[in-house]
């Protein structure tokens, strides 16, 4: 089957919404614009046979976790996701109804988020499949929410529970779409990240954005089953450092008053039961980022990865 | 050099433009929408080490190659090309300076074209160098220029001249943007492609969208030096045959009314006197594509492939 063949076989099947004017099969997807008062957002991102998958992952959880991690980066905007394209590399010789349920898994998480796959190429990639997506979004100009707003005195905030995602979480997530739009309508964060290089890393990034420090609680931190489970192993790491360093999260991490977090976690419990949300620290002048622990506290090594004893 | 500090180096230098509110630097890129009227475009597309460049080509000629594809999309469109993102796929052990010079190719390119490179991604690709774009642009809502719209009667044009871009015009060529957006302004296309798969082929895909068939003139097709060149060794195409099916040229190709053709070729000598513009044949309501050569008429097989004697 050759590559104009495999597109006839996709297309008919892509999630569409009601902004395509028209989607594959021109030279490139006409849109409508979106609303006046509403930004655009733009991402892209990709996942690589052997790097971010296994040959053996199951391909709808391919198409998942590659459409997902795009999505995460919108809800980390406090944005709505909208239009998708797809890069997909495939080598010779590809298994047709593996390609056809990478993208099953694709459109099924685009048409939980009435988001629209508009196109996209095949190309050769002789050794392994990789599969990049751009995602256009938007978000009304007073709502979004950058890295770059936390303020000393903010209260730290996370969903979910963090570490061991490799054990299978990551090829699964569910992008908080959803919770970041309730987030911004009712208590909007000052400053927001998605969780994809682990809790440390992704937290400097938006401390540096911010230009402020921090302090994590270390009882505060949720872990995994998964990060608990794996600290059993001889080889693993603590639970605790499985939460700060492992990466592919793909929770909330933002910020905002101090004095909105007791009001936040009740109103939060009712609208999302099944979904932890946890105040893990606060937001310092005091540049760096350190942990509060039973033994006193501590700096966080600048790579993220903290050796506990 | 890590994944961070390769991207500290290269945002500094990333294109922009007035559109842009936030770059890369955050989870999504921040845009302003598109006027009113306006339709959003949207492309994507990838080259791979190997099948469309090779570890010897200029690096900045593979950041050219890469966003110039898709600016070409965005010209058959008739669009305005506004925003760019990129991931790149690099082996362990990546040279910084070629990345850098793949970086400098893409923005030169994107600065020619007013567009912004808003964002990127690297991810590990272990054998070898993907680069991946993802392109907004926008459209006037009275302007899109489909490939559906090809009526009988209507004259058949193509920019440029055809066949053996492999011998290294794949990766130098110009996007006709320009030429597109004049087009629309002083003699509107019923449908326009660009050519990436060869003329035969594009042209079909043409047709198809448009319900409509074709004859082109064998002696009106314009053929590059290269695929003369290339004729003359022993087991080269004919030089109509390289004109015809090569791929890669990256011109458009489109129609518009029979009684437009004297004029637009005139005013299009003025306009743009370095680009070489024809009538290569028209348009039919018997479908199917048709070559008209001294010997007669004869039809192209389905695979654009023809052989000539």
């Amino acid at each position: 089957m050759n590559e104009f063949d495999l597109i006839q076989r996709l297309v008919p099947h892509l999630a569409t919404n009601a902004g395509v004017v028209s989607g594959a099969g021109d030279d490139c997807a006409v849109l409508k614009p979106v609303e006046p008062g509403m930004y655009l957002l733009f991402k892209t991102d990709a996942v690589v046979e052997g790097v971010h998958f296994t040959p053996d992952t199951a391909p709808e959880a391919i198409g998942h976790k590659a459409l997902g991690r795009c999505l995460s980066d919108v809800a980390a905007m406090a944005g709505l996701p909208l239009y998708a394209v797809v890069t997909l590399g495939l080598p010779p010789n590809f298994e047709v109804p593996r390609v056809e349920q990478i993208y099953t898994g694709l459109n099924r998480l685009a048409r939980q988020h009435t988001v629209a796959v508009v196109g996209g190429e095949t190309v050769a990639s002789p050794e392994r499949i990789f599969l990049s997506i751009a995602l256009i979004g938007k978000v009304e100009m007073d709502k979004c929410v950058h890295r770059s707003g936390a303020k000393p005195g903010d209260a730290l905030f996370v969903t979910g529970r963090l570490g061991g995602s490799l054990a299978g979480r990551h090829l699964d997530f569910e992008p908080r779409v959803t919770e970041a739009r309730w987030l911004v309508e009712h208590f909007p964060p000052h400053a927001m990240i998605d969780l994809s290089d682990g809790l440390a890393g992704d937290l400097k990034h938006l401390l540096r954005a911010s230009g402020v420090g921090a302090e994590l609680l270390a009882s505060a931190i949720p872990i995994s089953r998964a990060a608990r489970q794996r600290a059993k192993e001889p080889s693993g790491k603590t639970a605790l450092a499985a939460a700060l360093t492992d990466g592919e999260d793909f929770e909330l991490l933002f910020t905002l008053n101090g004095a909105e977090a007791v009001p936040l976690l009740d109103r939060w419990k009712q609208r999302f039961p099944d979904t932890h949300l946890s105040c893990i620290g606060k937001i310092t002048q005091i540049p760096g980022l350190r942990l509060r622990t039973k033994e006193g506290v501590r700096t966080l090594a600048e790579n993220g990865y903290v050796h506990f004893a």
